[in-house]
């Protein structure tokens, strides 16, 4: 029996907070507010994590198509 | 409930300084004043940020398919 | 007589361990719960491997376009 | 309320010089003669810039995908 | 008179090793069982092939806008 | 008033030398013998130039997306 | 006059022995005996070249979006 899919996973994690790995090796992680099918994020209260260190960046936006991976972090 | 898509945090940006995180590394940062679908934007006022060094740039036209992420800084 | 399609050994591979090698080098591996025709997928108990080593990511979405091969485990 | 499109400060900036940068780091400069809407452009007196040493190309058709921003230097 | 199609070439190599040179300098070597339009590839046996080394990977399904080239090794 | 679009300089260019600069750094020069809307071209007694050698390559065809920049040189 | 289209030039050289360039500065050299409107390509014969030493590869078929260019060589 198949499992969710991409819609399901991210419909569910909608207000929890997300990890996101992006093209580069660049990682951002925030709370999921919405998505589309390009994979198109918005995120609140974000930070992009590089090498142990956190940088605040509030709300953004995530451009679909440099996402690698997205894991809900609950 | 879902939160707001990726136009309505823009239409709301509008006006409002932005960092825009491009491929490569490359960061501008400058008012928003138009985008659209394809997340192509102009700023006014922009600067790039390189290594804790910023070069005005004045009036940019930044294409949407070199952009990583943006985020609005108020 | 050719072989089983892409779509069908993925199918086989449901609920069963996948390895999975991203561009730029990244290798995810976990168990397969979904999958659309553009190969973005849906793993569960997902765990990146670098180099050895390995970080646990839970659920996690792969964005097919990133993916460079899937190779069912068993 | 919105400002101009990306089309409309292009149109603004024909006939004057803009400064284009391209993927990959390199920058030219020219009189923006024409563009459409992949943003390919047509430069005249073009001239390309690299760690301060400039190289002179005349007339030059830019491929829109490389483009990553223009910016009109008036 | 022109020769086999792409298509032909691998109709031919079904049921046949092929080594598929993959974007980013990686190799598999595998027994070809289907293909479709798009060059995904569904191979059994598959190694990868590094630097003279190589890694048994099984059943694996490459995606097609990896590919290099393919190459029918009989 | 706009200045010639991108497919008029070509047409303008055809039978002329042009240098054309390609993804990666690579640079081929040669006398336009054809183009298509994508910017594939026929180059003819064309030579790649790398660090200010020169190799002969005779006729060419170039593949539109990897062209950065077309420059007539004449 | 304008002279021969990209598919001219390739039609032409059915048969003869043709070098390729890649993407990533990979080359093959073959004898073309097919080809299609994406410049995937049926090379016989073919050998990899990479610093002055040549791999042969027998028969293999290059996917067109790879191809940086084409030069028939004779």
């Amino acid at each position: 029996m198949p499992g969710p899919t991409t819609a399901q996973v991210l419909l569910k994690a909608l207000g929890t907070t997300v990890l996101v790995k992006l093209k580069g090796g660049r990682e951002v992680r925030g709370v999921l507010r919405s998505f589309d099918q390009h994979l198109n994020l918005v995120l609140d209260e974000a930070e992009e994590v590089k090498s142990n260190k956190t940088r605040k960046l509030g709300t953004i936006i995530v451009r679909g198509d440099n996402v690698v991976l997205v894991s809900p972090t609950t």
